[in-house]
């Protein structure tokens, strides 16, 4: 079969490689029907460390092809929705509704589990990671649905743990994919002000449309001032960082107002949190991490198929296998906001 | 009158001052009848930065004498708990129920507003700040009653942005008079595990009685390493940090759990938090800060009039304002826990 391949900085592609198999009575194996690139697979592209021959992609749909011994709940031909971790559904994490902590946690297209960028995948606790979802796999709604895998259940989460309420200010820092969900989400949650932070023409459209009210397009210090402009000077009460950037951290620690939380969803690209004793006396909330999206699936799901949210939107080109190295190249060039695959 | 002045590392004294005195036609004066000294008033006491002259002492209970000319709800002869902070009662966060940032915010004894620990005081803002009490002002509640000014508030807080839950795990990094409360806080919330993390005799005893089930005396690693023992090598839900040094920080967050909380009330001397990308990781919440004690006091009092809660057994020692000096002396020594004033 074929899968996407990083190799160095700049350099991924397309290469022949062993047929995805079941291994463990626990698997499943899905043909690909649907994946996509994640603005987080941007940071190997651009050098990260020890990516030679890692296996690209952690967000798919996909038809399940052959199950293994153990597994009970999965069943050929269903069409199901792979978060972007495994979880065995059972430890105490998954139970509290943390699967992305699962024990047996693993992170696809992350140099251990498969990559989804491929046309087929072998898919560890099936049981556990696995939604499967009543639709046909050329569903319309199918760029919809694939959100539920990563991008918009971990704007959700952002929204989530930075507290969103209904009639609440919020601030969203960062413009990409995983940005613009979070604006979707905070509207859904209720909030009244979503100040999105970026200056990318058609994004900050695409976020106008999604619910932002008010874009500050300045960074830094500025960035800062025109938020707290936009709020009788105090700040947001929720903020969705979602770059992985210190200058970002910095800029949601800079807008938020006391007894205001921060969600983190951006990988983060820093070793400390500054301004401890300012959080503190100010008791600013940080919370955030990799989304539960399997646990997010049930709430999100209806929305979806009732087409009152549309986070398939933020897909603004769709290439076959072939055409993932290129569409690297687009969303590493702010070409394209996120690049949908079609194996 | 009589006041606390701090003047520098190991010199506080008891000195005559001029009357406190309404000024603004929104204060009260009040006749102080209980105060005591805070561990926080160690800081300056072990030679803090600008302390000279300071009235110290944040924690009261007194009589009203005479209230400005617009206070409209309180009263003289009223007996009222003091919040370590003043409040308008007003503003966003005070209806937000946080008055602990209240746009009017001042500490008291902290160089600016008076200090507790002195015969009466002008109380800015009395009619948010200030919670009257109906028993007399030699009640035998009084002790429980003084600790809602500060410290059993602020164990609350603690355990409030730790998210305590019913049936869950905790950790309380320090014994002193805060943990203590923590403890009693927890084992309130419905806390199951409780572990204190201390070395001091006579307060982790007190401890087990207000609710720990577990004592864990080990520092640094050998600490962390016992708490993960204690709990199925998974570290707690919830994590009250009730110290302030770097070092409590990096137990706390080396003893929460993925998808825990630790909620931060010692006064941080630290500048960052460090472990950013394990936090996230994680999906563990960072919160607390100054507690909003006025808008606990509703909750708590309850508990403390009717014998449920009984915090003022942090109180080991009684002086009057002759012994505060000697009461710092002792606190600082851990020769006492903490220190009850009789002006």
């Amino acid at each position: 079969m074929r899968a996407t391949i990083m190799h160095k900085a700049h350099d991924v592609t397309i290469e022949s490689v062993a047929d995805a198999a079941i291994i463990e009575p626990t698997d499943a194996l899905i043909r690909v029907t649907r994946a996509c690139i994640c603005g987080s697979d941007l940071w190997p592209y651009n050098g990260g460390p020890n990516v030679e021959g890692q296996r690209m992609g952690h967000e798919a749909i996909g038809v399940v092809e052959d199950v293994g011994s153990d597994v009970q709940r999965i069943r050929r031909g269903q069409v199901v929705i792979m978060p972007f971790v495994d979880s065995d559904g059972t430890c105490l994490f998954c139970e509290e509704g943390l699967p992305a902590a699962c024990v047996h946690r693993g992170f696809f297209g992350n140099g251990v589990l498969d990559g989804a960028q491929a046309e087929a995948m072998r898919i560890p606790l099936a049981d556990g990671t696995l939604y499967p979802i009543s639709v046909g796999e050329e569903d319309a709604l199918m760029p919809s649905l694939l959100t539920l895998s990563d991008v918009m259940g971990t704007g959700h989460h952002a929204a989530v743990t930075a507290r969103v309420r209904r009639g609440g200010t919020v601030a969203v820092v960062g413009d990409g994919a995983v940005g613009l969900c979070g604006v979707l989400a905070a509207k859904r949650l209720g909030a009244e002000q979503i100040i999105i932070m970026g200056r990318h023409a058609q994004r900050i459209a695409l976020a106008r449309e999604f619910g932002a009210t008010d874009v500050v397009s300045d960074r830094g210090e500025e960035g800062i001032v025109r938020v707290k402009d936009l709020t009788n000077g105090f700040g947001v009460q929720s903020v969705l960082e979602c770059v992985g950037t210190e200058q970002a951290m910095d800029t949601a620690m800079g807008v938020v107002r006391p007894g205001g939380a921060v969600g983190r969803v951006g990988v983060p690209h820093y070793e400390t949190i500054k301004g401890a004793q300012q959080m503190f006396y100010d008791n600013v909330i940080v919370g955030g991490g990799p989304a539960p999206t399997r646990a997010y699936i049930p709430e999100l799901l209806p929305d979806v198929m009732e087409g009152r949210i549309d986070p398939g939107r933020v897909f603004d080109r769709t290439v076959a296998l072939d055409g993932v190295p290129d569409g690297y190249r687009a969303m590493n060039d702010r070409e394209a906001l996120k690049v949908l695959i079609r194996p």
